[in-house]
């Protein structure tokens, strides 16, 4: 049974910006896997996202999509590391190289470049009943939401949480709360 | 591939609190179950994390732990709706009852009936090296971390977090966010 | 010295939603109000900001404007409540009835009924110097946001913040932290 | 009318934690200070809570205490910049410094330097009826609330609240929201 709850500190970093352990829980939780999925995740940073599903759908495959050459390096270096094999690595910008693809299942979209409504009316082309989760940390994201609902009245039950976690740490005899910036899950029900 | 992102309306509930969809699943993913776990699920309400725990664990044996007679028959009634054979109900107060169970290897504590310590040692005596996770949504519960940390200064490496979850609900033409009580989730390393 | 920590329960309540204790505050802070501010409560509910208001600017005036005709008894009574006398009630909606009304240096928006920027605009012709404080607790209100950046480019160091607060509550022998509602708080700077 | 919502950068500031501007608003508020309050300010870092007060409190006296050289500069410096002549500055260690001052009406405590009860007990000497607002970020003072509730039943109603605010700061051209460590503020209503 793979765990779905791997540390950040399991996963080899750099200075690009990793989902925290609870929201890719969270997240990855929200997007219903199946053992044969095919999963993109665009925006895939250090391709921790990418691991944990690629984990969980041992018949599946994996699409980490990334632009940023740092992320593309740490993804490999992440995907050495845990040993798997059913992960695709594709460095380019969404929705651009989404074109050659697969047609996905399931699709994460941690960072979408400005481009998220076009990235959704891509693979929706490719299939329709495609299952979303997304992650918004701007105001500029969550603003997106309502053209989503414009845009695609198909979704008639768009799932919107924000998640706030703070954690203990040891500051000398005394344990103090730390909070780690709320993010926002959206999950477009395929 | 069992899914651990089950949500809420699956379950059958009455006036029970019930442990809430985001809580459950980082609680059973900070257990860390593999395949044969001996679980125990104390103060299992409505029985939600017993039956995620024992999709998980298809190998292992999950004991759900319960007082109430209402909390009771739910958990039986969700055990037979999600055909999960693998849960066996525990009626009775923890640590009491606990005697005669088998030792566990994962354990978590929704409700101790302010028991907390005892039945902590109770369960190291079974097994020293089994994993705790815990919820704590009052005060008093918070309160007892300390009192962890002077009972057993082996958990060298107690991990708190309090995560708060806001929902959005329909409200006319609107969306309102709506807040769930924050939920310190509470991890021992066995 | 007026105080500006009145307690929810010393407000007469009907139905009508109240600006919490620690949302009113902030907001009101805020709003750095001076003794001799021209105010508008635009969406005043039950008048809690406008009393807080009335009992800071003791030389100046509030304008509580609501549509509500519940919201608008309540804020009556609770004005004879606190026997503040330098507080006008404006039935009517935002923008329209604020046409005869006195040029504003503050203005607190608790409800817009979707004419967020018709009133900023409104308020703008007659001081572009009035400074804002809005509440907002929708997605729909929050996406307004960018909007309003687009159409007032003037305003180049907006102010958002979100609020959560959890309160305990007795619960037996216990002490439960209960959540309300997150708001955002967003402060225009005029 | 003094102004409670002072910014943070208003003040002077060294590597001295201070007390939040949203934390200080409702701090403030919550010790419902008159006119002629005597405050002491307990663990007052850069004095920024004591200079609030003092602003309120035009015909009292301000006592802030701090034991940290660092910040005893700091208090004098805004005390400076603020020109306010009702705020006396004492270096030392609480409860021990208290003994020479005059019996406080209001008691805010920023940090305690884990002597919680004996400066509760300290003060209740010289005031039984004295109101305390305090602060907490670390679960160790967190679980204090449960000591206070058995060493002083005399406070039947103790409200604690936590609040957990995030902001949004401009990264290019997006706006993060970013979080603050969540504090929780205790009122003991003498």
């Amino acid at each position: 049974m793979a765990n779905i709850g791997i540390k950040d500190t399991e996963f080899i970093r750099g200075n690009v910006p990793m989902t925290k352990e609870e929201i890719r829980i969270l997240s990855v939780a929200k997007l219903q896997l199946e053992e044969d999925s095919i999963v993109y995740d665009i925006g895939a940073g250090t391709g921790s996202v990418s691991i944990v599903a690629a984990l969980q759908c041992v018949k599946g495959t994996i699409y980490a999509i990334e632009r940023n050459s740092e992320g593309v390096e740490l993804i490999h270096a992440n995907k050495e590391k845990f040993g798997v094999t059913n992960l695709q690595l594709v460095e380019g910008t969404a929705p651009d190289c989404l074109e050659t693809l697969p047609a996905p299942t399931h699709v994460f979209i941690g960072g979408s470049g400005g481009k998220l409504i076009d990235i959704i009316r891509t693979v929706r082309e490719k299939n329709p009943k495609a299952r979303f989760v997304l992650n918004a940390v701007t105001l500029e994201t969550l603003g997106e939401i309502q053209k989503i609902r414009e845009a695609f009245p198909e979704y008639e039950d768009i799932e919107v949480i924000q998640v706030g976690v703070s954690k203990s740490r040891k500051l000398g005899e005394y344990h103090l709360m730390t909070a780690e910036n709320p993010v926002y899950i959206i999950t477009l029900k395929g």
